[in-house]
């Protein structure tokens, strides 16, 4: 452990009293509704009647936060401190009330005696702020809330922030968690000479809710051998008494802030050795409740796991425990922190770096002030040529590829594409014709895309990608997350999460927007046979359906020219999720490029070239569908229903807008009835196609007039490894089961096409037997075209 | 690295004959459908139309496969065979038809040459088996899609197994992932007197789909820190050249078995030291497609991603492709392998182990062959004693905890409880009066309810709680999960896959039945106002909902004795996922045990002593509800009703058994429509308060006939810190909001109540006002009792 020079008795002595400060106004968070400065003794009446706040993490978030104020002030660096244990919420707010961001940010908590009573009273308060660091609480980026992303979310920020540092304080029992343990790894995709650097600091203050953790347990020397493992340079802090910490903790500060800025000048100066530098990393060994109750009761309080939430109960009630509080309280000498008028004393204030260098001003941290515009270029580059529909094959997710490589070249270091080892597997391979995947360490001759300034994010953790794009888009910049869709649902807790910081965050003036969190899901259900039941499940968008209106977006385009056009809306959106679900496989294309921007601005719309409605006539029958497999397969079963029955009327009404079906209450973009009904009647049956699971579509329709008449047919959780074709068999969401189901519910047809019903069935039974014998789809499955001499007038203005 | 004197010359040839026989069979299922046996050169027609599986990881398994045979024979182990790369499929299917255990399931895929065509064709073919490893595998207990819970699955095997050895494989591909990366630190929750030992072997082959994997290109060096930090004792096997590796492996695996047995009989005989040992694992470096073609079309294959599924495709068409293909298979000397019969020639066969030693038969992989049944105590012992509705106030979960310590008493190593650090703060604590927190790291004298033979295992990582249940129920046993309600849905994507095992092994005569997985998901949306937004979280229960109705159950017990029943039921139940729901926090009580069985086993039900319907009168409205919390301020919003509107006809319905809402045809469950209406009605205004998304019930009730009179109130997604009955107010499902809601949905009280609707209304402005200025809620709300002398007769018979 090496003592920094510049650290003089002076220094320590203020930044004891600094980190006394924010002590105390944490403890008065939790306990306090007035006598903030404890002018006058304790009363019940003093206190809150709800205990609510965690102390256990706080004193060293707070001896932390100090610290890095030192470091910023000393070397004039950009910090975003990142709080793993957010729920030591006090301690943020306490920090950043200190050095005047938090009132500038809230004009009525002053920084004043006046302030600080309403600083205490508003705190896990109804009407007040939440307990825990929040999108509420000035220079975090992430709530702590759920454990296990602060570090992914960390390098998410620095990637392409050459001037960055992220201090991120991993909490002992965040490390226990799957998501955390492996983002470790981050720092093996960072480029010293473009990137900004990541400081780890992980806390050990050794217990849980009611647990010892496994790290605070374990040896220092397991630990040393753990991070170097990881390719770290651990730097231990360790002990529990205020001076030698503050010397050591600045000591170790110096080390591994020396240690960044030598590697990142050796990186930009292209002086670095060839073998990758091992990276600081700190692990600060301090007691849980630093500072806290010792015992309350005659049970231990400090430096075990008593300490994590209120450490001394029912303050109001017990004036034995009142007392332990006020002592607790005067311990940190309020008198000789704050002046008469309740403000920090002038030789504190001077700690705290000034404006956009405090932790708690510091725009990456409100990243929409520092977000540029995506610069994207025109689709018509990228467009398939479609003469007639059905009659041109491609790939959706190519002609996306080649679309992202040309937002790679308008947008040098502002976009990144991030996926679990399935960017080429989901065929976006055209991105690497203009850049790679990101990878530091040493390239064999025969590897391919892979380089240094790639811009490719690939681990195998969808944990990983979705924390580092959510880093990087919360720092200002935009990106996109593509994955197998089946396995979204590894994040769907961490996409929760997201969506009510976006809830929240909307609806602070002070926060500026940032850019959407883009999904792209292929791979997706219909077209996963090969790989079998496991990689079978659409059921990520009924989970995003739950999320609140205003945030949440579903597209389904039924081929490339509608992939691009939504890509393209989404990836201008900002403060929204987007999700998007578009096949890998050649398919059939059925809109130009300009009836795909028509088509998905309405969001859903009658394909009149692929029905036979006569005009002044309704329809017998719509044919609906969401998603490229159902369209396909509605449009074969059209086509089999038009050879049976020539005279029937079909509707043909495709959505790609997927929440558009909700009504205007419940989502934004819903259609009126009026307009609901003029797509799908009041009355006539609707045979529906749906990607994923068909309560869904019964859940978003529920309210509409023609509900009742709704028949929808989706994944019904039958799958296995088996032909593309034999999984909507499975499903009966293939074409001979739709015509079925067509003809099973026109009034009309009852009793009178029990032939064509019957010719129906045998063509399902011959599928199985003929794929049971050769393995492979029936040649008029596997060659089907939709029949262009149907091909009439396209879609309607 | 070790030599074993017991691994002779001859074994090595002929464990290298037997890893060739293995290799053969796994080209052959990915490939062929014909002359299985090569006694004819390779034409078109003996290659299947589409070529799928994963040849990559397949000889790495193989080879592992082989020498843990060896080893089996050579000690007489039981081995649990776990296969992380399970998307090497062909490979545990070849290896179990090499021992005989895949004939004896499966007797039409003879150990002959046509059981060979057909163990080929069979292989991902419609109507055949799955490319990956899955339920229809004999050996298995995890499929091989999702990766990420070899690890933990394995564990999970182990614990109160003593004499089994999970041997566990896990690709460097998996071992990207977060919940891998967590699940290293199973080995600390391992009690060596009282459990079998994990075996893991990391397979590096250096590749994912289409990139490096990370530990694959770290040096030997930074893998030896690591996992030595973690606490293991790494053993390196690295090299291509068949003979040295056979020896390498050979050696350590002989030096690992050596350690676990010695560890094992020390800490059986009381013989071992303080401190922990260092675990063997292995690390295994071998080339990816290792045997298979060098290179192809001029570009590398093995020992590169190219070769991860098909190394050479379209061999049906290309000639060139299939010569490599049949040059590949023929350098295996099927002649040399296999008789005249195609039967494993006699000298190889005696290399398998016998009967059940044999990894495809141990009864480890087929839990549901050792399920000793659960025994359960009365719950009379347990039950809350409840003398007229509303009484009494309890907590749920703390009675819960006491029949949990009952379960542990009656179990004594038959069951388990898992929770991330959560049990004590979900009130079960009861529990630590019979058991401890299992811990093998030293104890402190402080430490509380930490021991080496503790049965309540807590980590702070879902992932491992849900993976380590997983393992412990598939082998045979019983558990329980409990875990906040917000937080479940990080195993959102585990649950899935849980289900889809369950629903095939559930078709497999040959898969005995495993105890069910049960949720109990506490600390929910309702009572989580103290931590926040991001603790506030009902939509596990939807995700839930999507799974097969045969294989899921969804409780809202409303007070301590219907959870007791739940949970009685569920614990005893098999082949199910079981998903419970219930508060902590002190709250009345409403039913006795008896009426608690009556109301559980109908599922749902009228209260009538809480109504005030009229003999031969038809309801005015119907107040339903589902949830502990739903409950308590529908009975208040009653309670006020009552109050303004005396006349009012009111039936009050609790659902306990979510599912039951739906319809016979879709959940076994389901009440009939005659069932449902008489609950319901046909045409009374229902206003539903729903512990969940309102949209839940919509989607559970469409196709009921008074489902366009329903009213659903739940979970709106708004949330913060605040009061508890703030939380129900905020998504209008307090008590003031159902009373406004019920008076406008009756249509005789339309335009004829507006003063009630004003006093209603005030009363939530109050109701704002109070708890903004006192940080608690209304005395009247936190007072509110249920009052007795509205008691009436209790549920009907």
């Amino acid at each position: 452990m090496t003592e920094a020079s510049s650290f003089t008795d002076n220094d320590l002595h203020l930044l004891d009293r600094y980190w006394r400060a924010a002590n105390y106004l944490s403890v008065g968070q939790i306990y306090l509704m007035d006598n903030p400065l404890l002018r006058e003794p304790l009363k019940p009446e003093h206190i809150k009647p709800r205990l609510l706040g965690h102390w256990g993490t706080t004193p060293g978030l707070n001896f932390i936060y100090a610290h890095l104020n030192h470091a910023i002030r000393q070397r004039n660096l950009d910090i975003l401190y990142i709080c793993g244990p957010g729920h030591g919420g006090p301690g943020m707010v306490a920090n950043t009330w200190l050095e005047g961001s938090y009132s500038e940010i809230y004009p009525d908590i002053s920084q004043d005696a006046d302030g600080m009573k309403k600083l205490f009273k508003q705190f896990s308060f109804p009407g007040g702020i939440p307990s825990h660091a929040a999108a509420e609480t000035p220079g975090s980026i992430n709530e702590g809330g759920e454990l296990g992303y602060s570090l992914s979310h960390a390098f998410g920020a620095v990637f392409d922030n050459p001037s960055l540092i992220a201090a991120c304080v991993i909490g002992d029992g965040e490390a226990e968690t799957g998501p955390l343990a492996s983002s470790w790894q981050g720092i093996k995709f960072l480029n010293a000479a473009r990137d900004g650097m990541v400081l780890p600091i992980l806390h050990l203050n050794g217990y849980k809710i009611a647990n010892p953790t496994i790290l605070g347990r374990e040896s220092d020397d397991n630990l040393r051998q753990y991070f170097s493992g990881l390719g770290y340079e651990p730097l231990l802090v360790s002990g529990h008494e205020p001076e030698k910490m503050h010397r050591a903790m600045a000591g170790t500060l110096a080390v591994a802030l020396d240690s960044i800025q030598r590697y990142q000048q050796q990186a930009r100066s292209g002086t670095a050795p060839a073998e990758l530098p091992r990276w600081p990393m700190i692990i600060l060994r301090s007691p849980k409740g630093w500072t806290g109750p010792q015992t309350v009761d005659g049970k231990k309080v400090e430096d075990f796991w008593r300490a994590h939430q209120v450490p001394v109960s029912a303050c109001r009630e017990n004036d034995a425990h009142r007392d332990i509080l006020e002592g607790w309280m005067r311990s940190y000498h309020p008198e000789d922190l704050f002046d008469e008028h309740g403000q920090l004393k002038r030789e504190l204030q001077a700690l705290a770096p000034k404006g956009d260098k405090r932790m708690g001003s510091t725009p990456w941290a409100n990243g929409g002030r520092l977000r540029r515009e995506l610069v994207t270029p025109s689709l018509t580059a990228y467009a398939i040529n479609v003469q007639s529909p059905g009659e041109t094959q491609a790939e959706s997710t190519d002609a996306l590829g080649s679309y992202l490589a040309g937002i790679f070249q308008h947008n040098a270091d502002n976009f990144r594409l991030f996926g679990p080892d399935e960017t080429a597997s989901n065929r976006l391979g055209k991105v690497f014709n203009v850049t790679s995947r990101t990878w530091q360490e040493p390239v064999k001759s025969y590897d391919e895309q892979l380089a240094k300034d790639g811009r490719v994010m690939e681990i195998l953790s969808e944990h990983q990608c979705q924390g580092w794009l959510e880093g990087y888009l919360l720092t200002g910049r935009h990106g996109l997350f593509n994955c197998y869709e089946a396995f979204i649902h590894i994040v769907d807790s961490m996409f929760n999460q997201h969506a009510k910081w976006l809830k929240v965050s909307r609806a602070l003036a002070w926060r500026k927007p940032v850019s959407s969190l883009n999904y792209l899901l292929s791979s997706h259900v219909w077209r996963q046979d090969h790989n079998g039941y496991s990689h079978q499940d659409p059921g990520f968008i009924d989970h995003v359906a739950n999320k609140k209106a205003d945030i949440v977006r579903i597209y389904l385009p039924p081929d490339a020219n509608t992939l691009l056009c939504v890509a393209d809306h989404c990836l201008k959106t900002w403060d929204r999720i987007n999700v998007m679900i578009a096949g890998k496989q050649p398919a059939p294309q059925w809109l130009t490029l300009a009836e795909a921007e028509k088509h998905c601005a309405a969001g859903m719309g009658i394909w009149r070239w692929a029905g036979n409605e006569q005009e002044g006539h309704a329809p017998d029958v719509v044919m609906a569908c969401a998603g490229d497999v159902p369209t396909m397969e509605t449009l074969a079963a059209v086509d089999l229903l038009r050879e049976y029955l020539p005279d029937l009327r079909v509707r043909v009404v495709n959505v790609v807008d997927l929440l558009a079906l909700q009504t205007q209450d419940q989502h934004p973009h819903g259609l009126s009835d009026e307009d609901f009904d003029a797509l799908f009647t009041a009355d006539t049956p609707v045979v529906f196609a749906f990607h994923g699971y068909p309560s869904l579509i019964h859940r978003l329709t529920y309210q509409r007039n023609n509900h009742r008449n709704f028949h929808v047919r989706g994944f019904m959780e039958e799958g296995t490894t088996t032909t593309p074709f034999d999984m909507t068999v499975m499903n009966e969401l293939d074409r001979f089961h739709l015509a079925q189901e067509a003809i099973l519910r026109v009034p009309a047809l009852q009793g009178k096409a029990d032939d064509i019903l019957d010719a129906l069935a045998e063509k399902i039974a011959e599928h199985h037997r003929y794929v049971r014998e050769h393995g492979e789809d029936l040649p008029e499955v596997q060659g089907w075209k939709w029949p262009s001499q149907q091909g009439g007038e396209n879609i309607p203005e």
